[in-house]
């Protein structure tokens, strides 16, 4: 195999497969990225059997061929490249050239032949959004999910499809987000759970553009994402998802309207007096026209006053801090209207239109605070 | 005690005097900050015993006193407020209130009577050099001191003034750096070693202005750094520093001319083959009008040529890379030169002027390669 293509070209390809790179396995062919010169197109794979990056690089195939080039190494050495040509060059099975300008290396290799290629599928029923509208999603609910393994459903998303809605949901145990997007077609009802891992790196590889779209398509176990040059696979996470509309209910007792900023860094002055691992919780008491927040810890004290306007009753609720915080930060609207029942219920942030909804369990606390 | 100031003076204040708070450390006074209201001025101080640091801020002292409050919390807070007016008031000896527009908070104090205040200097015999070069100097040199307490001597630079120049130097024990600055004028004689920390924590203070001013005075055990409205005062390291002069040769067999960045940008490729801790050398093969860079390790190999220009004896000699990259970074000639005199006698890096002198040390390599 010997293949010419830019540095430019290369270190982008590179650092997209890389996602999928594990950062530690006892299968040295899964730290590889496969290079496939096996036809006329440059394709770059990784594949760590539960997540798999392909994607195209332009350049040219001077020798058709497949080789193995150990991830890490191969994409420290075309970054510090000089801007300009690179040529690959298996020498043999085992051992690779890389040149560009004056600069010689000789690397280990790995035949290509061991490679697990990404698994076929064929592409149809996808819907597409665009990576802008997907890459928000994403970070508006991934803070939610849980990162522990005790409950695997709780480390995915589920990407929910009826007709022209696409809802995305993540849940811990003491919160759920949810982020409803309106799609330009209808499609085939669909309820698929994400791994968050693949949620994480997905975002990371692509743009954020409004323009340019990503093409989503699922087989029985597999959700696949296309755009770009780049096509990445995952398994998806079997079972059912919770049943997350009975925990929605739209009575209340209290309602605020409040200015988030305000809101959001009168919280974040107060988890100063919280150290790490400590469950302080943050009391606020909502009266008329302000709401106290409170916090006590061994550091210290903080209270302070927030103006609201408010409908319904008085109410004393704790909360833990972070909670609320990570919501608040991923919420664009300049007021947030927050919805309560009692203080034993949950909370509710939501917008009008529920375009987000998250909610969030109070802590029980001591009264006398 | 009570002042008001605002937000963002405290904050630069508090930023400036946390330098010389310890990590770690069994004395718990030593981990505050003083606040010092005792006369019309606030000032903040913090002494890690070492390394002591006051800075003056501009406020109103409404209540005259002095208050220690920790400087991790302390900082925390302040930065964590609104731009507007902070009044700080020791409502006791152990307790302080921090208000800013609503927010309150109440933290632990300590009685200001324990604080270790800065010894008193008096200021005679300075000299002035401008922020930024002091900053440079600092930078260009700093890198080869020793960071193990093994000679103590090593953790420290030579500042030695003579006449209107000032020469700072660090060493190893593998290599030397030297900076020769002109001063605006003539002192008396004068040789001082300054801890390595102290330089690196005067370096983050400052700010690097070509307008503004450093005052650095001596006593004996002392050397104080005075600019803006801060005195940084720190220890020295007791003992006559190493002989460098009868290091420093100026004869040579091999002179090359060479361009830096493409040097550079050569040797830090090359490192990619190295593993941390791993010892490998760069060998330089010298010819008439390029060099050849060769690495080996065991993740594969490496060489490149680059052009240069010679005047006498071709040479093979070997390095530790991140020695010559280290030197070369600091360098802001396009062009550099290097003095050499046969495999085992240290390599010359240095400008006409010697404005900068690195020496390094050559390390034994097989020859075969």
């Amino acid at each position: 195999m010997k293949i010419i293509c830019s540095r430019n070209n290369l270190v982008k390809g590179v650092s997209i497969v890389s996602k999928a790179v594990p950062s530690k396995t006892t299968m040295p062919i899964l730290e590889c990225i496969l290079i496939d010169a096996s036809l006329d197109t440059i394709k770059l794979t990784a594949n760590d059997m539960e997540l798999g990056i392909e994607t195209t690089i332009e350049g040219e195939v001077v020798e058709h061929g497949i080789l193995a080039l150990n991830a890490k190494i191969f994409s420290e050495i075309v970054r510090k490249l000089p801007d300009s040509d690179v040529v690959i060059d298996a020498e043999s099975d085992n051992q690779a050239l890389i040149t560009c300008e004056k600069a010689k290396f000789n690397i280990a290799a790995q035949s290509g032949e061991d490679f697990s290629y990404l698994p076929a599928i064929e592409k149809e029923n996808f819907f597409t959004i665009s990576e802008f509208t997907l890459k928000e999603a994403i970070r508006q609910t991934i803070f939610s999910i849980a990162d522990n393994d005790s409950n695997k459903m709780m480390t995915g998303e589920l990407f929910e499809i009826t007709d022209d809605k696409l809802r995305v949901v993540s849940l811990d145990g003491h919160r759920i987000s949810i982020r409803k997007i309106e799609l330009k077609d209808s499609y085939e009802p669909r309820k698929v759970i994400v791994p968050g891992k693949t949620l994480q790196e997905i975002s990371k590889i692509i743009g954020g553009e409004a323009e340019e779209n990503v093409d989503i398509s699922f087989t029985k176990n597999h959700i696949v994402f296309e755009f770009d040059k780049t096509v990445v696979v995952s398994r998806l996470i079997e079972g059912d998802y919770f049943k997350i509309d009975q925990m929605l209910s739209s009575d209340y007792d209290t309602k605020i309207t409040v200015n988030k900023r305000e809101l959001l860094d009168c919280i974040d002055r107060a988890t100063l007096l919280i150290k790490e691992g400590d469950k302080k919780p943050i009391i606020i008491d909502i009266g008329d026209e302000s709401m106290q927040l409170k916090i006590k810890s061994q550091i210290g004290s903080m209270d302070e006053d927030i103006f609201i306007s408010k409908e319904g009753k008085d109410l004393l609720i704790g909360f833990n801090p972070k909670f609320l915080i990570d919501a608040l930060r991923v919420i664009d609207d300049e007021e947030v209207e927050l919805y309560f029942m009692n203080a034993k219920a949950p909370c509710f942030i939501k917008d009008k239109q529920q375009s987000y909804i998250y909610l969030i369990l109070p802590v029980n606390f001591n009264a006398v605070v």
